[in-house]
């Protein structure tokens, strides 16, 4: 597939940005990158960003003036299409999806939201209730995976698909929302895994 | 693509089961149902359902002894290959993709769980916090589909596809969490579209 003038609105404190970025180094894609900043009063809530993405969120890919895809793992299908990151076979197919959705309602809105509010957002102390409910979900969540990771090299059996490029997207910064990591050494070898592959790039905006 | 011996584990009372059994009529495939009694102590979470799906969450689909899909949207994705409920232009199925993870990110989450809380655990008064929030946020997404559908018949162009589906599941039952609809008339004319298509099936366990 040709992609002529693909363009990427993203925040790089965000790792569902990441995920697109990293894929988009691995398939050797060229892009343009336009920063949109968060927030009630940023450039994500302007009318012109939210003709692209109605809830202001990123990111949002855009592969004409006209065509855009928003939602961070149907961007990750749609560059991935007959490429070596989505398996051909219809069962292996539906078991990418399986582990795409997995991480949209599991290992985001948990693992990535309890990051937000300690990392980036700094909140911690004013919302206590909420951490302890993403920490006991999250937990639960890479509970999961780690012991998924103990039956094969990467989620969808030994071949790294765009589920991992997914997944390691919050979970490599699990610990930056107080989730401990030494005890899940399965996930721990399959990081060092996925950062050894060619075309891995580090995201920018971690710390 | 030949099914041979589906079972679907799930629970009626559901509607990500719903989602899938809609599909299944509309495709006219046959299968065994399996029913999931959920909670504490339940079916849902004993260890041969576990195995299945580690989350003791439903639906699953079963494909054979040995093969499983899990995540209600990524049943959808491998049921619907090669039908007509999946549009076969890249473009139009990283829409349906799109509207997928949006159904399963901002409806389910919010107007399906503010349903949950209502209808089903009847625990309105002791969660009134988080029911706030659940109907904040799935007001928003059920105004941005209306919205949506003021444009076309369909989610994605003018095609009835499991994008649909997957929204018309939580949404049409938005009532039973709270949620007003008689403002939103682009998704009530839609809801009646769907319920006249063939194969429509009524969800058995809506009251």
């Amino acid at each position: 597939m040709i992609h002529e003038a693909l363009r990427l609105f993203g925040n790089r404190r965000s790792a569902n940005t990441y995920k697109v970025e990293l894929l988009l180094s691995q398939l050797g894609l060229e892009f343009e990158y336009v920063d949109i900043d968060l927030g009630p009063n940023s450039k994500s809530q302007t009318p012109e960003y939210r003709r692209i993405n109605p809830l202001g969120q990123i990111p949002s890919l855009g592969i004409s003036d006209e065509r855009y895809i928003t939602q961070s793992a149907a961007i990750l299908c749609y560059l991935a299409q007959g490429s070596r990151f989505l398996p051909s076979s219809a069962y292996d197919q539906a078991l990418v999806m399986q582990w795409l959705f997995f991480e949209q309602y599991e290992i985001e809105p948990n693992v990535g939201w309890a990051r937000w509010i300690c990392h980036i957002a700094k909140s911690a102390d004013r919302m206590t209730s909420e951490l302890e409910r993403y920490r006991e979900r999250g937990s639960r969540a890479l509970a999961i995976l780690d012991e998924k990771l103990a039956r094969s090299s990467f989620v969808v059996g030994n071949q790294y698909s765009i589920a991992d490029a997914s997944l390691y997207a919050y979970t490599h910064l699990a610990t930056e929302g107080g989730f401990a990591l030494g005890h899940l050494q399965n996930l721990c070898s399959w990081f060092k895994r996925i950062e050894g592959l060619p075309g891995y790039l580090r995201m920018s905006g971690a710390t």
